[in-house]
């Protein structure tokens, strides 16, 4: 195995009762996974849960396990609701103590604020052994433990925080992908789909349906990490949607 | 415990890689959970996972285990990459079968559309023991099986199924909530929210954060079934707010 062909791979853990009560819609997995995408390694898994310590817990400790990062968004703020540092230390079996340079952050941040309060002084917990994930948006900074990263849950505060990390995580090959989209339903070219995707075992391919203007579509889009391997399998579905007779457009639809 | 107070739970299971590539952004979340709060029903966990046949069994038998009710949205269409009637099939241990009802209405459906081809048959495939949900956008009908519902993974077509089952499922009382705005840094007012959610141990306070116009503000979110303990928790919270203060708006910002 190539230092390329290593499949490095991610699982993210969106936390909040707002997310499952359907008051929130979540931004955060899309972003996430368009990141991690770029960095060269898979998003395998997502699951979203409720503030509560168990089961944020659970999450944790199995998803931790199965994959080389696992993120989190949500539940790092400054009131009684967010329980994600408690959470992780229990699942760590480690303390939650307050880092200093965190504290020095947050006291710098609050200067002019109206100082740093009790409650204010929740964001600088970390569970023992964590550095921070710096962020340029608010005080707060985010967390980093073992394979684990705690990120905010406000979608543009979690966007810094993943720009801070660009770079920083080493992964493998990033995925490339093309897209091609059709006017047809995709139920009469499945065969020609499965066929492709068969002769090019590094790609799949995904089937993507929609309804605009009242007629059926769909996209089709190839994913790989071999940019020949790509190129044959796109030359190869372009020619058997011509040869049957369907219109293709590169790029999608 | 009356009828009343017993607490009826979902879970949700996405699935699909364009979800976890970050290709297309996911609206189901967002309207499974707020039409099962209508329908008395907590949506307690969500997992997004790949078109992979163990992950899929793997969160199905987990999730169908530990709530009334698993959703699923996606994998239910004609082609390749369409295999959660083989997945959940083989976490409940039975064959798949073709559904003669949904045999006839693909029939009728694709009758002025080129005909009821293998692939199109693919969507008449069920696990053995299932009924069917009307779907009145296309022709492919979701799948009841258990306490197991297999949607489809186009947002307007799951809302079609939805509305479907509206009424059909047993819940308790629906969850409801008030939400109380304020121009306020939520680290401000922490201490008052947990003061408040500890003298109504029926509603749970959520705080919401956002960042607008330059200014930070925050919306508290109460949530119980209870309506009187409902109006109490947002009576004590205003007067709390105000005494400390701060303006606030009912109906939230």
């Amino acid at each position: 195995m190539t230092a390329n062909s290593r499949i490095w791979t991610a699982a993210l853990i969106v936390i909040g009762d707002e997310i499952l009560s359907g008051r929130t819609h979540d931004k955060n997995i899309a972003q996430v996974a368009s990141w991690l995408q770029v960095q060269g390694i898979r998003l395998h898994e997502v699951r979203v849960v409720s503030d509560d310590m168990d089961a944020i817990a659970e999450a944790v400790n199995i998803l931790r396990a199965r994959n080389d990062y696992l993120f989190t968004t949500g539940g790092i703020g400054p009131t009684h609701d967010d329980i994600t540092v408690d959470a992780v230390a229990g699942a760590l079996e480690v303390p939650v103590v307050v880092h200093p340079e965190a504290r020095a952050i947050l006291e710098k941040h609050y200067e002019t604020r109206g100082g740093l309060t009790e409650a204010r002084l929740r964001m600088a917990r970390v569970p023992e052994g964590a550095d921070l994930i710096p962020n340029r948006m608010s005080g707060a900074p985010g967390i980093h433990v073992g394979n684990i990263f705690l990120m905010a849950g406000v979608p543009h505060i979690t966007a810094g925080m993943l720009d801070a990390l660009t770079g920083t995580l080493e992964g493998g090959a990033p995925l490339i992908s093309e897209t091609i989209g059709c006017w047809v339903a995709e139920s009469e070219v499945a065969d020609i789909l499965r066929e492709v995707e068969k002769a090019h075992p590094g790609c799949q391919i995904g089937s993507y349906p929609f309804f605009r203007e009242g007629q059926v579509g769909a996209n089709f889009v190839i994913r790989t990490t071999e940019k020949a391997e790509l190129q044959s399998a796109v030359d190869t579905l372009c020619d058997a949607l011509g040869t049957a007779g369907h219109d293709f457009t590169p790029g999608g639809i």
